[in-house]
């Protein structure tokens, strides 16, 4: 059960984005398996890809394309993550966007294909060309619920976010989904975020937002430190909204567009966090008082990998020990012990390096059992900060990803 | 149940060194929980710590005692870890070093002090001041057995090892115990290592032994990456076994004598991953073609604290997309994905970062279903390798984590 995740709220359609989906028997029969996103002419494109050296076929094709055209469509099949299977993969995928292209009379180059589902299998390209034909009649600006549908694996729920904000007079739509996280699925990778606008931004804006928000959103959440091969987040905008277009990150169009993507892209990587596999608990991770940013990330990315912390959140232990062992082996190049303070919601409960005086584990017991807990750390050693969003190490964690191929 | 790890073999007595037991009732009733390890004069003592920054009161206290005086003898509990325990557990510590030195008629910075068990509370000083006089009439040449026991926490069987080795005319031996693993143990810290020889040597080159030992053995394992805020292992040397002392690191002798205490160090390495909470498999990974070692060990690691990888051993399931994904995301600077191979085993399942022609699932689950499996990595990139020991992650590790105070 996801972690205080109620279903799909309203999604607004963003003008010049229409979405059809198919039941094209991918790799489960009578399931959303294939997603067609049509973009406007005129819209402009950013995306965001893993790092993840074993990059997925779709990957190396999308990032191909974007470099050279600007996309028409974009085309996403769950299943199969077409990812370790080599030059035939990259064949694969090409072969998809060629077809997918023919029925839009545009070319190939100018489809971004994105693949989620098992590793190291080759994904059945009949059964994806024959489900195209449904997808493009579909296609729909009222399609964002069917096409969330369409790009889970193992999510128990689809995931959305929308807004609209004002640019100026104008009213400005930010609307997106997303699946996965991390590399939390088993044989399957993972995290796609699809989210549009209808803003008037230009190019060089449009990337500097995705870049900008990415860091304060999909980058600060860990379900198990496995960066998938498949990742990708993509940011549409179609220009439709009719106000003055933004051309500079200067000024006050830019940041309220930079503020509410940033909103939908927290919300849609708090929604991943909340359905990882087996969580119960959703953990704030804020560290305060670092020397650096990175120094405060890798404090807190440290204590959100630990498997001993992990399961302890699970139990709903206050196990202190465990956070302070995994500061001590935070590879920073300094820190001072005896300034370290943890905090679980308001109970302070190190101070100065060691038990606080107040701190009873009953107090530390009456937040550990909530299904939402914030982990706030001082490090005492500047004025930096970082927070990320975690989940709890669980039996079904476990079970989902030992037993899922048996 | 530990993996392929039989009771205790023979601990070959080391002429100069006595240990006694106590049942001292420090955290349960009735089990030895009290060593004492008393040192011949001329003994010389070489250890290493943790470098986790929230080392326990002992590291630090043995630290210092170490760094000024020949120790006189060890002493060690198990059930507190008096870590996270402030300037009060550094006068426990202290306090219970002063007592046993009266005892024995020698000074407080005589003694090292090592503590295993709960972070965070103080341990019962008067109970283990209260022991000690036990431990002091017990104290036996033939007594590395009961201080294998006595130092266990929730390791399921105590660890030992030993061996003989010829350095010239002259037999010598290597004796030693060890307990836990990295820090699987919950609330418990974990990696105590204590190896005896009668071997005539140098301090400066008992020094380097250590080093270079420990980095081929204890520095070679992981659970789950937690490292402990207690870990030590040290080092004795009593000089008695009669052969011209070893001054230099150079030559055959010495040669012979770090081949034995490497032996014995990843004997006992092994044996604490092959007892690591819940494992089911003991996974040896060795990554080869590297540009240098550092490279080799970081894929390595890498490989061995995923979570995805780890569950798909414990489920028996030859998974090498998750092998794939986290190689691809290790932190190394450079890596060609087309000239990566895996093997479990001889069994080649990625040639050129793709599947290898010759693989069947088959062959693949032949090799995951046994006990011990061994994961080659081929990097094609140069001539380094490194090779690790880690576990499984299954269901009991969940538990025992997640269950353990409850």
């Amino acid at each position: 059960m996801p972690v205080n995740l109620p279903g799909l709220s309203i999604l607004h359609p963003v003008s010049g984005i229409r979405l059809g989906t198919a039941c094209a028997g991918i790799r489960k029969k009578d399931r959303r398996d294939l997603v067609v996103i049509e973009c406007a002419a005129e819209t402009r494109v950013a995306a965001t890809f893993t790092r993840n050296r074993f990059c997925a076929a779709p990957v190396t094709v999308a990032r191909e394309h974007l470099a050279r055209n600007a996309p028409r469509a974009l085309l996403i099949n769950t299943g199969f993550a077409n990812a370790g299977t080599g030059l035939a993969g990259l064949e694969d995928a090409r072969s998809s966007c060629a077809v997918l292209a023919q029925l839009l009379s545009c070319q190939a180059g100018e489809i971004l294909p994105f693949s989620t589902g098992v590793i190291g299998e080759r994904f059945p390209l009949a059964r994806i060309i024959s489900g195209l034909p449904t997808c493009l009649t579909q296609l729909d600006e009222n399609g964002w619920a069917e096409a969330a549908q369409g790009i889970m694996t193992t999510d128990t729920v689809p995931k959305g976010a929308s807004r609209k904000v004002s640019i100026g007079a104008h009213t400005v739509i930010v609307t997106g989904i997303a699946k996965g996280a991390g590399m939390i699925r088993p044989d399957m990778a993972t995290l796609l975020a699809f989210v549009a606008t209808d803003a008037v931004v230009a190019a060089d804006v449009l990337q500097t937002c995705i870049s900008t928000a990415i860091q304060r959103s999909f980058n600060r959440i860990t379900v198990d430190g496995d960066t998938s091969t498949n990742d990708a987040c993509v940011l549409l905008a179609t220009g439709r909204a009719g106000h003055p277009a933004i051309e500079r990150v200067e000024g006050e169009a830019y940041a309220e567009l930079l503020r509410v993507v940033t909103e939908v892209f927290t919300e849609l990587a708090q929604a991943v966090v909340r359905d990882a596999e087996g969580a119960t608990k959703f953990i704030t991770i804020e560290v305060r008082g670092g020397r650096s940013e990175s120094d405060c990330l890798e404090v807190a990315y440290t204590i959100a990998h630990s498997p001993l912390v992990k399961t302890a959140f699970f139990a709903s232990d206050p196990n202190w020990g465990r956070i302070l062992a995994a500061i001590g082996r935070a590879p920073i190049a300094q820190l001072d012990v005896n300034s370290v303070a943890v905090y679980l919601n308001d109970v302070c409960v190190v101070r100065d390096g060691a038990l606080d005086a107040g701190y009873t584990e009953a107090r530390g017991l009456a937040v550990t059992r909530l299904p939402e807990i914030h982990v706030g750390i001082e490090l005492g050693a500047g004025s930096a900060s970082a927070q990320i969003w975690t989940s709890d190490l669980s039996h079904e964690y476990v079970r989902i990803n030992a037993e899922y191929r048996s």
